[in-house]
């Protein structure tokens, strides 16, 4: 089997090789650019290490794997354009470097080239990824648009937020999972095993990258501490304090809200010191401990040897900053 | 053999039933919009007449064809947000109805929406297809790119123009009649020489609606007489126009592209009087002309019998406004 790093640097050569032939340049330098940007590579990751679990060899799995990558990549460019963000991986966005219209053009080429690599996928199991694979891109689509809904509105409860990051966030990884494992010859009940864990991680991921916003060291986190307090983000942690907060506590925390100019450290520690009084914190993190408890049950179910799980084991909670 | 008429009118009732059953709501609502504002369903009609051409069915080629007009109304809706049009099939755009942001996402979900239709395609000819229809996507937003970038160029030539339609409109209309053919059981060669006849009867069709802008009937146009005049837009006749032009026409037709506040009725009026003056009307019948009998040429290259092909030829007839 192979180790994570090993996974991780072939997937690195293979994205710097990939060739976008079709006419004209300037539609792809973008895409070159925004791929060039890095990221943790974890969806393609996911796809092979998930393969591996159930083949000695991965090379059958590398256009899947890289389809999900640039599909994911896609999204991000995208993603930047309707939120308007300035900067991503600590580099200007496309439409930032560019413009929109390029920004959007790029978009649509890149997410029909996730197609081509998709459609790579060994014939006999073609069909099946491909589904799979449009399956979740509708998935990740309505995400987003939740997303977007949800910025408007002060009344998104528990559930819809779940739903949300399931859509957005979790769908994608589980899938990831699910074409490498059925490219490695998994069975029907192990592929779906694996989205369910690759769902449950996906949800615990999401609640961890929410308690990081507020609690996280502002030199590992990657973003500015407190950015979803300053832009009303609806995460778990501020739609539990809005449910369990007093009537004069939910009062201060919707002025807060509605304010357009203020202090951004002032209205952070005050999100803070309301989030620490209403133990939301707590609350999260038990959540997103239950999230991973499934997950693990979810691999206690497969019908493979324990020890060719180690890899995803050890990639999981690696990326849930826990020891195994 | 099934009529045009019969087959559009399939085609309408397939596209008024698709389903989108992926949540939310809100984002498909703006698809249903574009679909619904009709368009001449002409690629769909392509697809299911070149089946038609080599089986006496056409069910199998439905999902394809959808697939193909499903695609082509996403372009539009893109493109209409990238050129920030207001209007289209005299209804307001999605993008004016909602905004960028939905218009972009909405988009995009209908991209992938029109590859789940494409992954319906009978599964002994889905990766032929679906690598047709990924090659021609990718072709399409070259052609779109290439449109954006001689917005701002005064040099464009008469081959990048030609490259530039090609990619935009032809490779559409061609991969609709190869899918189509392919799934009606026609030979590679078949397909392939349908698919040429599409490139040319597309090159026609563009060379035509360029003709139609200036001297069209305004009641049948569809669209406003000018409009390319107005917005300098690279075609054809003002291509032509440039490069025949004496230093003082081109120099007079290049200061009315640089005024910005002018009479529009003057500025077209004094376009149309230089392109009688250069003769780029004359010329460009004889180049649509040109692709119409290389178009007809691909057809005698067939190896069908003639009478297979006669709503083809009705149908191409009718698009370029001619008696067979």
């Amino acid at each position: 089997m192979y180790t994570f790093t090993t996974l991780l640097s072939r997937i690195e050569s293979e994205v710097n090789t990939l060739q976008f032939t079709c006419p004209p340049q300037s539609l792809y330098t973008p895409i070159e650019y925004i791929l060039s940007l890095g990221g943790k590579r974890i969806r393609p990751a996911l796809t092979l290490i998930a393969c591996n679990i159930y083949s000695e060899t991965v090379d059958q799995a590398i256009p899947t794997a890289l389809g999900f990558e640039v599909f994911h990549n896609f999204t991000l460019l995208h993603d930047d354009v309707m939120d308007k963000a300035d900067m991503r991986r600590k580099r200007p966005t496309v439409h930032k470097v560019w413009n929109d219209n390029t920004a959007i053009l790029s978009g649509d080429a890149m997410m029909i080239y996730s197609y081509q690599l998709i459609a790579q996928t060994q014939p006999e199991k073609l069909k099946e990824i491909l589904d799979l694979f449009t399956q979740t891109a509708l998935e990740v689509c309505g995400g987003q648009q939740y997303d977007m809904e949800f910025e408007s509105r002060n009344d998104v409860t528990e559930e819809e937020y779940l739903e949300m990051i399931r859509l957005k966030t979790a769908v994608l990884l589980a899938a990831c999972l699910k074409a490498g494992a059925l490219i490695g010859g998994a069975t029907t009940e192990d592929a779906n095993n694996l989205y369910e864990f690759g769902i449950n991680i996906g949800l615990a991921f999401q609640l961890q990258d929410d308690l990081l916003d507020v609690y996280g060291d502002p030199e590992t986190f990657g973003k500015n501490i407190g950015g979803d307090i300053l832009c009303n983000k609806k995460t778990f942690l501020l739609i539990h304090a809005l449910d369990t907060a007093s009537a004069t506590e939910k009062q201060a925390l919707e002025t807060w809200m509605q304010c357009e100019t203020y202090d951004p450290a002032e209205k952070i520690a005050f999100f803070t010191a309301s989030y620490n009084t209403l133990r939301v914190k707590e609350l999260t993190i038990d959540r997103m401990n239950q999230y991973y408890e499934l997950a693990m049950r979810n691999l206690a179910n497969l019908s493979i040897e324990a020890e060719r799980l180690t890899e995803l084991k050890a990639v999981t909670a690696q990326l849930m900053n826990r020891t195994v």
